[in-house]
This record gives C-alpha cells, sequence and structure tokens, in this order.
C-alpha cells in the first residue's frame, strides 16, 4: 500500500533540524520552529496556565530562551548583561543552582512581560548565540546543542499544554484544520518474539544524547513477547466495553483510587456524545479515529489494560532492544489519519512518532549514572522517583528528536501528554 | 485651606453618570467607562486570573455587558438570538435561576473569546439597549438601571482584581503614573456623639437602591460617639509598631487563625524594604502616605485595630446615621494624597469615597426584607450569610454609585478591596 | 392532657442542680453529673475523637477540670503546685492568654493520661474546691460559679460528640436504652403575634449569666408573629419531598455550595432504609418520631425550609421577646416523645429543652459589651465572628442550665448539635 | 568480642516460630506473640489511631484474625458462620474482591468492638484453625502458612503505629523499659567488592515466601562495592552537621519538595534539645547512640545521604546478591544497643535484623510474576506502583521472618518505619 504523504501536521522542518545537520542550522530552525507553533495563536492563547503541570505557551518561549542566556552566554561572554534582570528567576524552571525561581502554579499570573517583549528576548539571545557560533566558540557546542535538544522537548510540551488550555474551554477551539483522514487498512497486531539473553541498553555512536540515556551497559531478558503496534481506539473501547474501568481485580490499587477519585471512565478528553464518544483533539472535537492509537492514557489505564488482554506492559529493556531493530517509518498525526514516513513498509510497527509509551519500568538511573557537573546536571537525574518511562515519540514530537535510547517520563496518573500503550507478554 | 484639584485619577466623568442623569447618558456613560478602565492596558492584562475570588478584566467587560443581554434584552425581544450561545452561561458568574454556569475559579481559563470578540459584543448589546431606550420601552427601565448599576459596581472590582494581579507580578507594574501628593494638613481626628434613640435606616427617595437596603426601618440606638475621619497608616503603623499582629487577645480566635495561616504582618500590598515599607498601589511601588487612609485590610485586623484602640467598630446603623448628615466632600485618591471635593470645608469627615469601612455588622436582612422576582432576586438576598458590612466607598469606586444607605459585604478575611477602618465607642 | 413523667433521659438530677441551690451543691451534682454520663460507656468509648469539632469524652471531663485548676485554684492557692505539670497545655481548650494549646484535631491522640488518672485529677480538683468551698472565700465564687455552668455546657457536647462517634461506627452501638414513646397527639403549630415597640433584652436579675448575655439593652422591633412550636420531623419531611434539598431559590448560595459539597439530602444522621428514613439516635437507629421537632439541621438547612414555608428565622431579639414570656413547661427526648414538665399545660410552646432554635442573628456583642479581664475573658467575646445564635435548649442540655437570654452559638453549617427550626413571619 | 545477650527487646519467641518448626506450633506461638506484644498496654493505647498510615493496634489484632476467618474458615469449612457479620468489612484491610472496606483512616472511630470482644474474636477463629490443623487438611495449610506470615507482618506494624502514636503524645510514653546499652567498638565499615555477571534472584528452596519474591530469575550486575553494615547515627551527624539537609543539590527534587513542605532536619522523632538531639524511642527520650544504625529516614533523605557520601543506594538485586552470602548473626535492638546473635562473629555485617535498609529500586514486578488467583491475589501485586523496595529487616521483625529474598515495600516519603540506610558503589 503505497499512500501519499499529507503535509506535516505541525510544520515540523524535518530536513532542517535532522540530527547531522550543522549546529547553527538546526539552532536556527529549532528557534524558528518554536515561534511557528504559536503563530496562528492569539496572544491570549499564549498567556494562560491552564493547571499546575502546564506553562502558558509564552513561558515556554521564554524559559528556552533564559536556557541559552543562562548556561551559555552568561558562561562564555565575560560581564555579559542580561536581557532583563528579572528574567533570571521568572523564566527558571526548576534549577536550584542558578537561584530562586517563579513558583510554578504562578506562571499564569504574569501579563508582563508580554509576549512581543519575549519575542525581542528571543532574537537578541538568538543574535548573541549566532555571534558565538560564528566566533567559532567550540567549548560552547555542547551546551547550545543541549539547548537545541531542550526547546524541541519543549515544542513538544507546547502542543501538549495548549491542548489541555482549548480543552478547558467551553467553546472547544480548533488549534489546525483537521488532518484528512487517510484510507487504510488497519494494521494487524502482531507478536514479536525475543529471546532471552544479555543485550545492551543505552544510547550508542556520537550523535546527542541526554545523560540519563548512559552509560550504556549490559542487562539480562528473559525471552519475551512486543506487539507489533500500539494498541488501537478501537481495541480500547473493547476494554471500556467490558467494564474495564470498573473491574478492581484489573488495576493497581494505587490507579484504582486515581480512577475513583478523579472520575476516570475513558481517556482524558473523551466525552460522551450521546451513545457515542467524542475526543478533543486540536483539530476540535471530533469521533476517535479506530484504528488509530488510543491516546492520553496513563500508565494506570495502560498497565490495566494490559492485565485485562491478558498480557503486560514492557520495561524499557525490552522496549529498546526491540525498537532498535526497527526502521522509523511512519506516525500518526493527532487522533487521525496514519502517514507512513517510509511509503515502502506499508506494515509499519509505529514504534516511533505516534505515541508516547508507558513501560512498566520506573524512571532510574542507570548503573554507572553520573549526572553533569553544575546546575545543568539538575536536567535529568534529580527527577529520578516515582515517575515511569515511556518510549517512542509522539505525533508532537519533533521528528529529530526521536531515538530509540531516548527516555521521556511522566508520574503514573499523567494523561495530558501524548501517551499510549504497546503490549508484551512473557 | 483651598486645593486645586487633580484630575479624576482613573477618568470617572462625574458629571455624566450622576444618579439624576438621563438613564440613556449614563448608560452611555457607564458602558464607555468600562473600557476606558482597560484603555492602557494589554490584551494580556485582561486575560489573566489571579486567585479564584478575583476574575480577569475581559470577563468583567463581558459579564456585564451578559446582564444586559440576559434580564433584559432576552426578556424585552421576542426571538431575541443571542450574540453568542454559549456566552450564556460563560459569562453567568452566580444566578441559578438562569442556568448552569462556568465555574468561577476557571474564568482565567478562557483565551476566547479574544478581548476583541468581548468588545464587539458589547458593542452589540449596547446597540440593542439603545434602541430599546429609543424606541421608548419604560417597562425595561428598572432592570437597565440595575445593569447600569451592577456595571458600576463591576468597575471597582476592576480595578481591585488588576491590582491584585499586579502585585502578583515580580515586575510590579505601574497602572498609572503616580498621581502628585497634595501638601495639606492631616485631619485631626474628632470625635463626633449621637445620643440614644429610634433612627430610620435604609433606603429613602426615589433614586435607585439595592433590594438589600430597603425596607427603610426604624431601629434603637445607645448613644454612641463615631471618629470623624478613618485611622490613617500613620496610626495604623503605630498598632503595628506595638506588636498588634503579635498580641492574640486583641483579636477575634478566628482572625488570629487566619492571620496565622497567612502569615500577616501588615495589609495586603505592603512589603518590607529594609526597616521601612513599601506598599504596592496602582502606581507602583510606593511608600505609604502617612495622612492616607490605611487601606486593605481585613475585617479581623480592623476589629483588633479598634479593641487595641480602646474602641471598636461602628454597627451599620450607627454609621448609617452619622453618615446621613455628612455632606459628600471629599476622597483620598489611592494610597495618595487627599482630593478635597468641597473646596469650602478642610476639615472633611471622608465619609465617602477614600475607603470602604468594616462595620462590626454581619450582611443580614432588614426586617421585612423581599428580594425580587426571578433570577434577579439571586442578586443579593442569597449572599446574606458569614459576610460584613461594608460603608461608604472608595477611591475605585464610581462617584455616582455612593450613597448612605448603601451596603457593601465581603467575607471577614478579604483584603483585596479598598476596605479601611473607622472608629466608634459606646 | 396529664401525662406520666418518664425518668429523666440521661440522668439529670435537676432538683441538686437548680440556679437557687448552694453553690457548693451544684458544685458537687454537676461535677458528678459529667462522670454519671459516662458510666455507661467503656474507656475506648471515652478515648477516641470522630472529627476535629468533637473531643473525645475523657477530654471533656479533664477540660472542665483544668478549667477549676487554672482559673480558681492557681488563683487562690498560694504556690498551688499543678495535679500534673503537662495537664495545663494538654486540657487547655482555647485560651491563648494561658500559653500553649495541645492542638484540637489531636485531642484523639492521647491514649494516656487514662481515663482512671483524669476520674483521679477530677477526685483531687473536687477536694481543693470543696475545701476553699468549706474556707468560705467568697472572691472565688464567681470563678466557681463560672467552672459550673462551663462544665454544664460540656455535659451537653459529652452526649453532642458521643453521638457523632457512635454515628460513625457501622455497629451503630446505642447509649441508652429507648425511651418509652408517649401517646400523645401533635401540638398544633400556631402563630403568636407581637406587636412593635422597643424592647429589652439581655439577662436581668440576680442570677448567673455569661458576659455575652449583656449589658440588657433596648431594641425596636417590628411587629412579627412567630410559630408556638419547632417544625417537626414530619413537616420536614414535606419539604424534602417537596424538593426541598434541590430547590436552588430556597437556599442561601453558601449554604447550596455546602449542601452539594457534602451530599446533604435530610438531617445528620437520617440514612435511608430502602424507601424510609431511619436516624440514629442515642438510643441505636430509629425511625424518626413524626411529632418530634426535626433536629441536626445546619442553619443552612433552617433557613432554606423557612424560605419554603414561606416564613423566616425569628432573629433573637424577637425569639428572646416572644420566650421571655413563656413557661419552661416540657421538652422531647431525643428524637422521641414528648414529656412535659409543666402538666398543667398540654399546649406546651417548648420553647425550652426540645431542640436548640437557629435564629438569623450573627452572633456579635451587645452593645455596650465588655468581655471579662484576663484569660478568663476569652470565654465569650473572641468567639463573635462568622457565627449564628441558638437558642432554647435541647434534650441535651441540663435542665437548670436552660434561660430565655441565653445565647447559644455556632458555625452556620454546623449539624452535630441537638439543632431545630422555629419559624417566624413578618 | 564475647558479649552476654540481653533478652529479647519484645519477647519474641524465636525457636517456637523458626521456619522448620511445625505449622501448628508455629501458628499458636505467633498468635500467642501478638497479643504478648500488647499485653503491657492500657485498652486505651490499642484502640487510637495516629494517622492514616497508622492502625489501631486492636485493628492489627482483628484484621489478622479476620484474614485466617475470611481466606481459611470461610473457604475451608461449609456454610461456616461468621463470628460477626459486621467483622467481614469493618477489619478487610484493602482486598476488594471480599467486598466492601470499612475506610483506613477511620480505624480510630471504632471504640466497638472492644479489645476484650477482638480478643474473644481470636480465640474463636484460633479455636476453628486448630480444629483444622487437627483434623489433618493438608490443602488450608498454604493458606495458614499465608497467614502466619501475614500476621507477622502485622506484628512489626504493631510496633511502628504504636511508636508513632505515643510519639505524637506530649507525655512521651515509654513502652518498655530502656534495653541495657552493651559496651563494645563500633564496628568498622568496609566496602565489599562483588565482580559483574549474571546473578539468580528471588526466592529458592522450599521454605515459605511471598509471591512477589518469585520466580527466581537471572539478572546481569556490574561490578560494585557494598557497605558491610548500615550507616550510623554518628555518620548521619556528620551529613547533618555538614548542612545535609540545606544543600539542594544532595537531593531528589521530590525529595527536597517534601522535605520543605514537611519541614524534615533530622530522622523522624529526633527532637532538639538544647545544642543536641535526642529521639523518641519505645525506651522513651534517649539520646541517640552513636554507633547504632540511623533509624526512620525516607528513601530521600537516604538517597541524599549516600550522594553527599560519594557512594549510592544499592539496587535490591545488588542488595540481594550481597547478603546471600551472609550469616544471620546479630541485631540492635531499637535505637539501642547492639545484641549479636551469633557471638562468633563480633564483626558482623548487620545485614539482617536492624533497620530495614532503602534500596534505589522501584518495587516492581519480577520477570514471569504471577499473582495468586482471587482475594488473595491482591496481597502483593496491586501495590506496584510509586514504592522503594526495603531489604534485611529491623529490631521490630520476628526474627523468623527475615530472610534474604524478602522484598519490604514503602512509599519514597515513609519514615514511621524502622528505615535505614546501607551504601553501594560503582
Amino acid at each position: 500500500m503505497n499512500l501519499p504523504r499529507s503535509k506535516p501536521a505541525y510544520g515540523v522542518s524535518d530536513a532542517l533540524t535532522a540530527p547531522d545537520a550543522p549546529l547553527q542550522q538546526r539552532f536556527n530552525a529549532v528557534r524558528a520552529q518554536s515561534e511557528h507553533l504559536v503563530q496562528a495563536l492569539s496572544v491570549e492563547d499564549c498567556a494562560l496556565q491552564s493547571m499546575p503541570d502546564a506553562s502558558p505557551l509564552k513561558w515556554h518561549l521564554a524559559h528556552t530562551t533564559w536556557f541559552f542566556e543562562t548556561f551559555v552566554l552568561e558562561a562564555a561572554i565575560t560581564g555579559y548583561q542580561p536581557f532583563h534582570a528579572e528574567f533570571r528567576s521568572l523564566f527558571n524552571s526548576y534549577y536550584v543552582g542558578v537561584g530562586p525561581r517563579h513558583p510554578r502554579p504562578e506562571r499564569g499570573l504574569l501579563s508582563r512581560p508580554s509576549l512581543d517583549e519575549i519575542l525581542a528576548y528571543r532574537r537578541h539571545v538568538n543574535g548573541r548565540i549566532a555571534a558565538l557560533l560564528n566566533a567559532g566558540a567550540p567549548a560552547w557546542c555542547a551546551l547550545i546543542e543541549l539547548g537545541v535538544q531542550h526547546e524541541q522537548q519543549h515544542q513538544e510540551l507546547i502542543l501538549t499544554d495548549l491542548k489541555h488550555l482549548f480543552s478547558r474551554n467551553p467553546l472547544a477551539p480548533a488549534y489546525a484544520e483537521a488532518a484528512p483522514a487517510a484510507a487504510h487498512a488497519p494494521a494487524l497486531q502482531r507478536w514479536q518474539a525475543l529471546p532471552d539473553g544479555i543485550r545492551r541498553v543505552g544510547h550508542q555512536g556520537e550523535g546527542f544524547c541526554f545523560d540519563n540515556e548512559l552509560p550504556r551497559h549490559r542487562v539480562f531478558l528473559d525471552a519475551f513477547e512486543i506487539a507489533t503496534r500500539p494498541v488501537s481506539n478501537a481495541e480500547y473501547a473493547v476494554f471500556m466495553a467490558d467494564g474495564g474501568y470498573d473491574r478492581h481485580e484489573l488495576w493497581l490499587s494505587e490507579g484504582w483510587d486515581v480512577k475513583n477519585a478523579q472520575g476516570w471512565e475513558a481517556p482524558l478528553y473523551w466525552q460522551r456524545a450521546g451513545d457515542a464518544w467524542r475526543a478533543f483533539t486540536l483539530h476540535g472535537l471530533r469521533a476517535p479515529a479506530a484504528d488509530a492509537p488510543v491516546c492520553h492514557v496513563s500508565f494506570f489505564e495502560a498497565d490495566a489494560y494490559a492485565r485485562w488482554a491478558g498480557a503486560r506492559l514492557p520495561t524499557e529493556a525490552e522496549w529498546e532492544s526491540f525498537a532498535a531493530t526497527q526502521q522509523v517509518d511512519g506516525h500518526f498525526v493527532e487522533d487521525g489519519a496514519f502517514e507512513p514516513r517510509a511509503a515502502t513498509d506499508a506494515a509499519a510497527t509505529q514504534v516511533f512518532g505516534d505515541v508516547w509509551e508507558w513501560t512498566r519500568s520506573a524512571y532510574e538511573p542507570y548503573p554507572g549514572y553520573r549526572a553533569a557537573a553544575g546546575a545543568v546536571g539538575e536536567y535529568n537525574g534529580k527527577l529520578m522517583s516515582n515517575q515511569y518511562v515511556l518510549r517512542g515519540g509522539s505525533c508532537a514530537t519533533p521528528r529529530a528528536h526521536i531515538r530509540a535510547s531516548y527516555r521521556n517520563f511522566f508520574p503514573a496518573a499523567a494523561r495530558w501528554q501524548f501517551s499510549g500503550i504497546r503490549l508484551a507478554r512473557a
């Protein structure tokens, strides 16, 4: 089956940001892409905060800039005068080592600086970073690279946080026109078997990775099987119809309590519409596409679904061992049509680029893990408690940001990310 | 002492809105004044909500419009098509009788409708109301009058809510340039004695009043004395220096607990600046003017101050009996210079127009009180529990909205209104 | 109708504690009565705390003793050695002037001192007080009198707190055998009219009263009518059947929110039993007696019922003006049979002794009110905010503790007291 | 060094409960031991609940009995009549499959049934189980064994929950007389190195284990070193003195927030006494013994200490690989003197029996884990989220309950267990 490619859902300029492109080109492209993401939005859309976990979009635009200013410009340029003295704490997310931070739940209280001022802040810092790169300052490339990767992470958050904000508005605004639904047959779910043995897990090669992907190390895995694609909306609907949300024996105890306390009876953003369901998406309210991967489920729901299906979630080592052998070949656009990236393979296993896939693995340091020195070392390591690892990447993840060793992580009850389910079994 | 009048702090066009002006003129002027209040602000300033008690400014602009649409246009015009179907619940504040309401703490989640759309909504409704008035529809005048008064209440809230929002921003934005400080001698506080006897309390005459000001009725008052002006910042500072916030015997038990839980040690918006205090105002951070009335204190602080001073707060009947005899002759601009309205009387008693003055009276219905029929009847009566009456009016109150029988009310711990203290004694 | 008197429900020895009995006799009788109330209970029954508002019974036994020790013995006896050094803070309820207090919600964490130790504490203090009285120490009589009255208040709380504790136990324990139901015709509700005019309100005469009942003062009352008996269970059931709990227009806004948040659909302690209701009482689970006064309703429910009935709650001045003319002539035992005290009057108006009756009056100081000096002055005055006055007395109130000027007070949402409804109208 | 053995701290009759003793003997001994633990306590001590995480002691006595009645007697005896119909839900802890459960935070609201009734309940169930065992009913032995192990777990909780309750009492009651301090030299901390390779982890052999200890499986471990004894109070005091609680870079982000929110500045139960510290213990308030293992620290504190010490916590696989080679040879009595069990080895490594040792491993299922069928299957598996594994055993753990494969687990912020720290390094 050879499907025509629709244009990228959210303007991702993949070629310009490919991992092997020159750093300056990627810096420029990524910085431009962040602003592209909010181009169709109003100033008000960019200013609001819908919950403490989410941030105003303009905060993301400022914070990613703060990252470059604080970790690169302040270190590289003697006597650097910050763009604005207060921004150092206003746009510090969680780096205690940098100094005070404006409280996270209060990010939505800042009508000033305006979006325009933040865009000016971006231009200012872009210019100084460009000058640094032009001057040939290899000492700072690693930190600039980190800043680029960091900004790509926030590009996904821009979309997830916007989606949450819009979902709370009874007017149900749409971020983008609906992507055209592609006609294609649903992929059959198969089980792929992997034998037991020692595997190597963690990043390898020269390319960029975060510190939490290192060191590459050995793990022993028992033999297991893993599904060739994520669980679909249609499959998840069967679980729901079978009383999945009402059968305690399927749930972890903590999940059962959270579900009851928060009244979950479907994935986040699903609403009853008479006898059917509609899901709020970045394209507005739509009927969930049967073949699209189920999305916006928590770890607890993923775990319950797996138990119901007589399976389990994979560990992250299992996932990575499996994924390392897959091509990156396609993705679903949000809640919608399948968009193959490698047109030659219609039996795509969708490992990358549809939904983040919950693993059963708590987010812990790899054996021999060392955090970077200084405040940058707070990037990953200090978050290693009570979170679960997700693998893969979603329709909102910048294409160049996806790799087999990437470890995303969120608390078990989080649902506002594009998170789905892949099954494994013993 | 004959002081030059500074121009009104916040653009209040007193003449146009005087109570005896024609309704249509007042309607136009009041509607224009609401928009005037936000003219110097950004779209973002108007969109944010800083706490559940406060609302985004654009919500105020929409809700006051909703009031006219719902209570006047829907009733007066057969087959009236609302400007937007969703606005009926989005901008309903607390009228259960009208139908569902968007939750108050979520007013700050609405980036849509935009401020521009809300201004269009205002123009639309203005036009229909004007047509109604032109057509000579006396049946609706009472409700339009109520809507005008209602909008004036929200004009004060626009300023109090904006002040709260700006106060939460580390950039400490100023709403307006500082008013010039007027040089004048502090008014001497005197005690005015009133004898015991039966008084009449409540609104009298033909002019507009809210239902809670009626019926005019008799009360018996023991003889009492009441201060000729509110407590000043300088006087309050003595209370603070005398350990006022640390001496439990001065406080109501509930006030003591609230104070400790919230860490009060000065009026709201005061911050330590070395050994001195600065107060956040709509003109930015300033040293509190010694002779200005202390402002942004709760009922509990007012009550504690009065006890410390060997006095007490007046009851609302005492206040009204006293006030009914006073001229409306001057006011302080916010936290600042005294601006007399009646230049002939330098010993102004400042009953009206500086700060709302806490009384010791819980907000209860007058004997024989009857709420209006229908949803409009929810305006006042259903709020009569666990609130305290404030009397007078503040620097943010539209001049035409001030009268001796007016009953403002807030919970005992509220501090974000322009609320101050007047003493009484047995 | 001449009914035989059943024996007092809870062992109240009325004669011994009559207000005109000698102080020492009353002291002895009241102290004995507190212990009598817990005689049939287990040590465990006396140790638990079911909510922060309620206290363990043994805490009541200790705290009333602490009152005598702290305010009388420590003041009267030079070099007095306290029974136990820690008891001074452990059993201090809210007297900041006395020093630290063990936190109220943690009263149920004290397995030590044991009930036996507390009874020993009582004996010790009883002996010292007796010695003081024998020695003829008139200077302390007023404080001992206050202590006696204070202990009578706690006797009622012993019953209300025990009822709450038992109600939370799925075993539904009974405190006492059910009182025999008396056969009698329901009293007809009539309206008694009082003309307008100046009344005197507040305690008069030589007998004991609390400081909040003073000074006696004048109030002006409009003409009004007041019901001759409280609202019955049968009448309240009609309100419930008429959707009383679902009609927002009947409720104060705050009451509506509390009702929804807490899921009220009947008085406290009522549970559905199929199509009927049963109420948990100190005699176990019983069908509510149709003619008994409805009990365990909040101010909000009382207010809503009155509005539904086309009436209102009386002010406390109205209540007192009416009550002052009534005989104290009967009471209902808990949730049960009517027990007349003055057999000659079968049309008893039940002003006293059945349920505490919510008034519409917030609890405020009387004109000219002065709290006592020192820590004892914290008894009443500092609680005068956000509470409503109840008048009368309940089946759990010691008989000698009931008088027309008595001002009981609780927050508007409180339901665990024996609180009911009397109607008034303009 | 040959130390005299003090008598067991809490009456543990080790011989009778040894794993290889006959089941009936162990059943009898364990059941008797639970009652022995509360023998010196008052009825009130057994009735109170100090926090939702802890339970009243009498609840433990009843719940362990309920376990035998529900899972053994109800299954084994046709037409079995429960001792009391309500106990089925009153004493159900978290087994949703069994039916409704009385809410955990309300266990302290049950003054009935009395302790005496619960002891009668125990005798009743003991008799029926004994009859079953006498009748030779091998089918039920596995469940009875599970019940015995379950009761041993609750014996530890009886001590931890009592300690918490007593710690909240200003009277600081002691559970037992202080154990005599043994004079001995502190053990030197050494590092034991283990090479890399595949290890086998999980229970082996015929003896009892919980389902979460299975299946035994292979893991690959890098080479590592592990400390030969837990961190001592003296060592922990150096961390405290070095600002350990104030240096954010030592803490996990979540731990830092919890620490700040709860005001931690030392292990739980430590209180400042002038310049020194005292710790509340089951023997009363004492100075922490310098050489005793630090106790009552959370995972977050353990993790921060390890980072400060330039080390890390071991994984549970590392711990088990190390521990499997150690003798069980001694333990500390609570917060106190070292009591060797194997007198021949004074350099005991204290792997077992002093404090539970936090690992860095989240509590997850082993590869191939299968929960038991039915409600018993809720014992372990459904708790596998957001908890950390502790290994070893504490001074409060029944001796026979300790084994190398045992997986204890608690949330990262829990501190009321006897939990300490063992270091590892790469």
